[in-house]
């Protein structure tokens, strides 16, 4: 019967303070939901003589990351440091010295999942990391345990918060990039140095980790197409809400028998989809399975507390595990081999805003350009701009067309002397009817 | 190491089909999820003559329950047969004979569930029943172990898809009841007989199960209150979208420190409301707890696929765990006593439609009965109905009240000279700001 597990907590800022919190508030429920106490041991900081409120009389805290991971006591670690390193070393340490690991460190995962589950399967250790991906929302336990019969084909997801509640503003409000931008550091959803969230880098990583995941490969961060929320404008929401979609910064990924294509960029989809009623700061994910067709769960996708709730449920697992002198399950297996698409061979659909001299013959010649690349027209919008006969916005939605042939038809059309600009290109998602 | 899982599966309808029909598609990916290979050895059929094609040539039926329940090779049945009994009796034998079992039986586990997890609990063996919520959605899964550190106060949902298609029809087309419904029977979405459905007695068995286990005392069906949707009119829902709510049928189960309301209903809620935006025949369960705040589950809620996701999933988590030779995890317990509270002391918002004489006072008596009993107006809208000055339909919403309050108003009004008909009463939902 196993006494008390003892925790290792590495890093005690606004998720770590969280984490220990929580775990103090409830250790009579985990304890019961375990079945043995759990209790923090040590505590590394960076700086021991910080002042932690409400927390240091209780913590032990350690600036010397040995006095966690060569402690024989200690037999799981809660690694909440975030970045890469020195995170990615503890973790490592951890695991070899035989400890379970707890993450929530996206971009160790993303760029070093497929090792570190492989080093923990080597060392009968359990490395779990429902926290990195979605807050507090279920979603890598539901993946692979609750849908573990079906054969996932796609994940679509808005796992970026701070994207999401900006676009939400500007298609509600009609205001700008940078005023919304404003707004959202001014309210502390996005930083002063914004990089991360609004050129999809962090919704990169954790596509990266779902994508593995769900298709049991590895993918990496820099496997994952990104392109960021910065060059939208006021006009492209207008025209979005006129043809009956709703903008959204969307982490896509899909795969077929052997390849598998996953990216990050903004996206129009229809108002009646699921992930198109996902507003504010919330996070949704939606997953296709050959036996459930398609499940979504959703809520808040970042906070000290429900990323917390995330840790705990895996310290809760791990506890079990021990508790019940199971052997240990082994790490999800990432041992298809699929060729990493790239968006040159994409199929969907396109939205193209261009402005072009306002002449009879100009619709004829786009069209044109259009038709020889297969790119087949679904709808025309034109308006006229500035002084009348001048110039109009040409907003063109196709049927499904290939990436490659798009981007061709976008170069010959940028070169034609009576388009002034192509203005935007956005995909259009959604399941393709 | 165990060699092979041996199931025995009850039952070979629609689900019954479609949990053998994906165990046999999918044998391989299952031994690889599970560790070893699982086979169903014997199925019990009502009729052993009849035809189940694409089937019949693989599957060993039988009409004798005994050749299942006391095969000492089976280890794990699937109870797919719907319906109180004889199901009982074999999950209640099974569970004696040491076999785990697999259900996706909703009026059993609402009405039996407590004293079958007790007997799975002595009996060493593991009882699961993801199937029984929700059909492929996992829920019941993401509460007991993703959200397992959450202290659970509330869980929300839409569980009847049949009455949700319904009411979607009747907002967005401005049918009446029987019309939507004869639709709802050509479709093969509700029955012929419809009244588990459409009387909410389906939701109460399901909202049973996800009370139970997310306050952990025992709720049963016959303690949820449970009102179906026959009563509502065009009218309501006209006036729902004019004051910026939808209709749904909630089923709610909130619970303080002692006490437990579980309810099913239909309820206004607010169009910004992540339950207000799941439309169609669709389901979704949304639970707050105290660190996630909330998280919510959405997907189709029924059909042979989707209940077989869960199953399966269900028979993967046995598989891994008798592979795993871990000790069979606790069902989860239903040990705190909480009290079962009447529809009387609910405290929330109504919305009022009732039909009076046109003239002058009227409001003014309407609004002292309702004031007298301490029921605040929030809202009101008097119109014209046929003649003018002859009747006036007069929607009424209020602030906070509390249910025994606003019935005994209904009472006085009703035996007002004046007030011809009290045309409904719908309570209004969502987050009580």
């Amino acid at each position: 019967m196993t006494e008390q597990i003892s925790i290792g907590l590495m890093g005690l800022g606004v998720v770590g303070t969280g984490v220990a919190t929580a775990i103090r508030e409830r250790s009579h429920a985990l304890a019961q939901r375990i079945g043995a106490p759990v209790r923090i041991d040590r505590v590394l900081v960076r700086d021991g003589r910080s002042e932690r409120p409400g927390l240091s009389g209780d913590l032990s805290l350690t600036t010397d990351p040995d006095a966690i991971l060569k402690n024989p006591n200690i037999s799981l670690i809660i690694e909440v440091m975030g970045g890469e390193y020195p995170a990615l070393h503890y973790i490592s340490a951890a695991i070899a010295a035989g400890k379970h690991v707890v993450t929530a460190n996206k971009e160790v995962m993303a760029k070093h999942g497929p090792e570190l589950l492989s080093a923990a399967a080597k060392n009968g250790v359990m490395l779990r990391f429902e926290g990195s991906v979605g807050g507090g929302i279920p979603i890598i336990g539901p993946l692979l345990d609750d849908l573990a019969a079906n054969d996932i084909s796609a994940v679509n997801a808005i796992i970026n918060g701070t994207t999401n509640y900006m676009l939400t503003k500007m298609a509600t409000e009609g205001l700008d990039y940078s005023t919304v931008l404003k707004e959202a550091q001014a309210l502390g959803y996005a930083e002063s140095d914004p990089a991360a969230d609004v050129d999809g880098v962090d919704a990169a990583f954790k596509l990266a980790i779902l994508a593995s995941l769900a298709f049991r490969t590895v993918v990496r961060d820099s496997d994952v197409f990104r392109e960021g929320i910065t060059h939208l404008g006021p006009s492209d929401f207008r025209y979005a809400k006129e043809l009956g979609y709703v903008i959204k910064l969307l982490a896509i990924a899909r795969r077929t028998e052997s390849r598998v294509l996953a990216r990050v960029h903004p996206a129009f989809l229809p108002i009646s989809h699921p992930l198109a009623k996902v507003d504010g700061v919330y996070n949704a994910v939606e997953m296709e399975g050959d036996l459930v067709d398609w499940a979504m769960f959703q809520g808040p996708g970042a906070g000290a507390r429900p990323t917390a709730s995330a840790v705990l449920a895996d310290v809760v697992a791990i506890g079990r595990a021990i508790v019940g002198d199971a052997r240990v399950a082994p790490p999800p297996l990432l041992d298809e081999t699929r060729a990493i698409e790239t968006l040159d061979d994409l199929k969907t659909k396109y939205y193209i805003r261009l402005r072009a001299a306002d002449r009879s013959g100009v619709m004829a010649q786009v069209t044109r350009v259009l038709g020889d690349l297969s790119v087949g027209l679904a709808s025309v919008i034109q308006n006229p701009v500035g002084e009348t006969g001048k110039a109009a916005e040409i907003v063109i939605t196709t049927h499904l067309a290939r990436e490659r042939d798009v981007q061709q038809a976008l170069q010959e059309l940028s070169a034609l002397d009576f388009v002034d600009e192509i203005g935007n290109l956005i995909r259009i998602e959604g399941r393709i009817e």
